[in-house]
């Protein structure tokens, strides 16, 4: 086995201990927290603006937001209303157990009850680093293209919800969603799913009422 | 300095000797080639599949696709009449130089004038690893939003020409195009632009003949 690998299992391996003390801190706190993952752009800010000004009158929604450089998504999740952190990652191209340790280090946790964890936006890094949130929302959207679940396996398969974004734009390109919800059911038999959109309102209600149903 | 850090700067160097062997190669085979990098899902493979058919006549192309599984790229770039070489990095984020030495070794070079790499779709870390390619074009698209630039600067920094696809979904999404052409512009003064619509034909003349202008 090469020094590279050997490295490579030392990190993830001392990662899934730190995301198991992440998950008894969060527990014990009485969160419930997802991780929310996807490719750029494909809507992670916009569906946590939505999720925000929809809940934060039954919930109090922390938020962490990863990012290689800037605040921005910090910027447009506080202005939604939700107490955010930034986490900026200075060039790696995921979170990971660590980062979610210090930035919940630097939260107050007894004021919160949901934690909304936005990972760097990437189909492939996130799937290998688990954080110790509760959940994993993957996020698609239609102008990316319906054969994503096929070429990045990893993120579908390891997703505990995929949130189909930008429904708006369905007769604008070419989206086959039989051949796309295939892919996802060959992945992850049976995982949730929800189509909406971020820009209209359609269909989130049925996120947001599900979210509301994991919350403890 | 970390084992880790140690680690990584070997790998960074060892790629950057192989890239240059790389260019020497393509160099001295009268090839010019591109490394084609974008987010999931911006429109990479339609690009090619459109750069084919529009030049096809007037040059020989080789293909060489990076993807994580699959081969539906290197399928739709075969079927659009490229000779074309699949590469599956088995999870790796982004080609590297000794991916593509490894590619050039089972083409006829002497068969090429014009080569395309497509890399695999990630806008993060492609940017650290040279391939020995001529230029690099990274491709954005109106639906992922005009925040990219600031959110990864190192990817719109490091590219020789920026094409903005899907332009004729613009009356459909809030999309602000100075915004986004203003952080271009700070990251990478004078950079090439194309903004073209592979799905309607718009704008792809342009990003044509800069393409034949370019090959030698």
């Amino acid at each position: 086995m090469s020094q590279n690998i050997l490295v490579a299992e030392k990190i993830l391996s001392a990662n899934d201990r730190l995301a198991q003390e992440n998950r008894a801190r969060i527990d014990s706190a009485g969160i419930f927290s997802i991780n929310i993952m996807a490719s750029p752009g494909a809507g992670k800010t916009s569906l946590i603006e939505q999720t925000v000004h929809a809940l934060q009158s039954q919930l109090r929604i922390g938020m962490i937001n990863g990012d290689i450089a800037t605040s921005l998504d910090a910027d447009r999740a506080t202005a939604a209303g939700a107490k955010a952190v930034q986490i900026n990652t200075g060039g790696e191209c995921h979170l990971d157990a660590i980062m979610l340790q210090q930035a919940l280090q630097s939260m107050d946790l007894s004021t919160i009850d949901l934690l909304i964890v936005e990972n760097v936006g990437n189909l492939i890094c996130p799937a290998s680093f688990m954080l110790g949130t509760h959940k994993n929302i993957l996020v698609a959207s239609i102008p990316e293209g319906d054969d994503k679940p096929y070429k990045y396996p990893s993120m579908y398969h390891g997703a505990d919800a995929v949130v189909i974004n930008k429904i708006d734009l369905l007769p604008y390109v070419s989206f086959r969603m039989d051949y796309f919800q295939k892919g996802i059911e060959v992945l992850n038999p049976g995982v949730v799913q929800f189509e909406l959109s971020c820009r209209t309102g359609e269909g989130l209600n049925a996120w947001r009422n599900w979210l509301i149903s994991q919350v403890k």
